[in-house]
């Protein structure tokens, strides 16, 4: 099987599990995975991506331009971004959640996470005992800028990001990892949800 | 297979989908589609829409009226309504979710959405930077009445309406169309409930 | 196939449903079906409801007498009652979820639902605009004590009860019906349970 | 078929169902089995425990010594001492969840459970008027030191256990018991959580 119809199969199914997460609703999220080529294999615009099929997944240059007639999704500039600047990121995957929707919009600047066991999921962490910092970027339609934007806020380190009133980013070498920290951005943001509302 | 054969088995697949959200519960909610003869493919009055069989959707006239011997959902003049004022629709969508019955009776006249990517999911929208305003109607066991509020009260803009203690309303030019303003509603809706929690 | 095996199947797919909408956790909840003759099919004592297999329902006399040398559910005098009370009843069910748990503890007496479209699932209810009353009885380990408690508090037009931190009861003619009735009260003890969220 | 590998069949199942209940997030949580031959049947680290298959379960000595080249899940060790301490336990069950997590965050010393019916879902309780006490210990990356402090802290009654920040433990003498014992945790923890939401 070619490297990108083996890519494409892994993230059908990827974006089938997200959508069971209810991490896709309507039509929005997107994902990509990276191929030894530099090139990238990432969803069509406005495909529904817990419903995908071979079809909905398009090739694009290293810089994300189509290979095809067909227009990816609007924010594959910012899977760029992350693969120009992590270079172990293979697959990257988008999930608009509830969770993050909401405590994007009602943290500033970033969301800090301590003292969670799960913390343990994320790449380079061995103890709950630390502080991982999820940067928040103001959401803006011009994509571009938002690349930019991210680029500069972006330590490297970090797990994945925010987008305000709109989701997360996060990646993995491959994509059981990917699916790995989105699951545990997913609990922990629910956890710090849940904590807010007590602390009314 | 007939057009209405064909309708059929979308609104039981998207009954389906409905209730595997949480959406139609017990024998709530109703489905329909608009025919190339502007008759209409509808639930049959007390069916689980869940669990719909092809015998559980009807043909109706354009004005509502039963093409056999049984009683189209209740709230058919709605449909109805919907199919008159909007040219586009050819699917409309009744979900009695429990975040449209809450939000309906927390708060007057509509509810505005704004600052979420996810309002691009809706028709004509292409930034978070705007205000999708979702009129609320007040309940009335007299559907010819409410049909009468309904048509008096939307701009004819709006992705779907809210009915007080009852669910909401969405369509779209095709089922598919329909589910995703139905994820996206939900999703805002969830979004809403929990900040206006986190308002107390 | 008998009228034993009939019930008994339905029992089984009833429980499997109502695990699904995670309504008996663990080996809690309990099911019953009256037959012609008058005796009843029920659940045995201790087995997991959303696992039911032919084994694990058992006939009993109209009075909850073990017709083999297996025992019923602790609550089999609770479907007595119900059986004797409602002459239409021919299914019971007992969930035991979180929403009735939680609801019975906070509030006194009963539990009263108005303003919701989905009070029209109850038998006899036509519109929203009325007040369902549901009894909360005080929770006890003597169930011919809290059966005649039970008895002594309903006014026979109730759609279903609530025992204090335990769950809810609820029938119908059919297992289509009961189950029903079960996706109603569950979604109207939610919308309270949030709406109690809110009122802090 | 092996006692090994009956026991990692169960094991895998039991994965299955847990994660489908949202316990066992990215690769959290772990789970065992006794043998006849004191020999633990146990999860090797990093796995995805609702995605088991055959090689994802190892064996180890009763006091957690690796009998192939593999490392056991980093918990081991506590299982081990549940072993140690209650005779009975065949099974061990650490979900890692959302309400264990907060409500091991939220209680000091220990969460105490009363007046629910589904308490009577563990081990020797016949009465919803009780008191059951679960013991939180401080978590730890020490895994030795940690099992020290639950031995210390246990009185061998309780029907499980929550680590801060990282979720519980719980045991049964099949598997069957243990994850009666896990539906009944949440379903409680569950409860804990949303009162202690209202008593803001």
């Amino acid at each position: 099987m070619s490297e990108f119809r083996l890519r494409t199969l892994e993230l059908i199914d990827a974006g089938r599990q997200l959508y069971q997460m209810g991490l896709v609703p309507a039509t929005s999220g997107n994902l990509s995975a990276r191929m030894s080529d530099g090139t990238l294999a990432v969803t069509v615009s406005g495909r529904h991506k817990g419903k995908l099929c071979e079809d909905d997944i398009m090739q694009v240059t290293a810089t994300g331009q189509s290979l095809d007639d067909r227009r990816p999704s609007a924010e594959c500039l910012l899977h760029v971004q992350i693969y120009n600047r992590i270079p172990d990121a293979r697959v990257v995957l988008h999930p608009h959640s509830i969770n993050a929707t909401l405590l994007s919009r009602l943290r500033d600047g970033a969301l800090v996470l301590q003292d969670y066991e799960l913390l343990k999921a994320f790449p380079g962490i061995d103890t709950h005992h630390c502080e991982v910092r999820v940067p928040i970027f103001n959401n803006c339609q011009d994509i571009a800028h938002l690349a930019a934007e991210v680029d500069a806020g972006l330590s490297g380190k970090e797990p994945g990001y925010l987008i305000r009133g709109h989701g997360f980013y996060t990646w993995g070498n491959t994509v059981e990892d990917a699916l790995r920290h989105v699951e545990a951005f997913e609990f922990l943001f629910e956890c710090e949800m849940r904590l807010t509302g007590l602390k009314q």
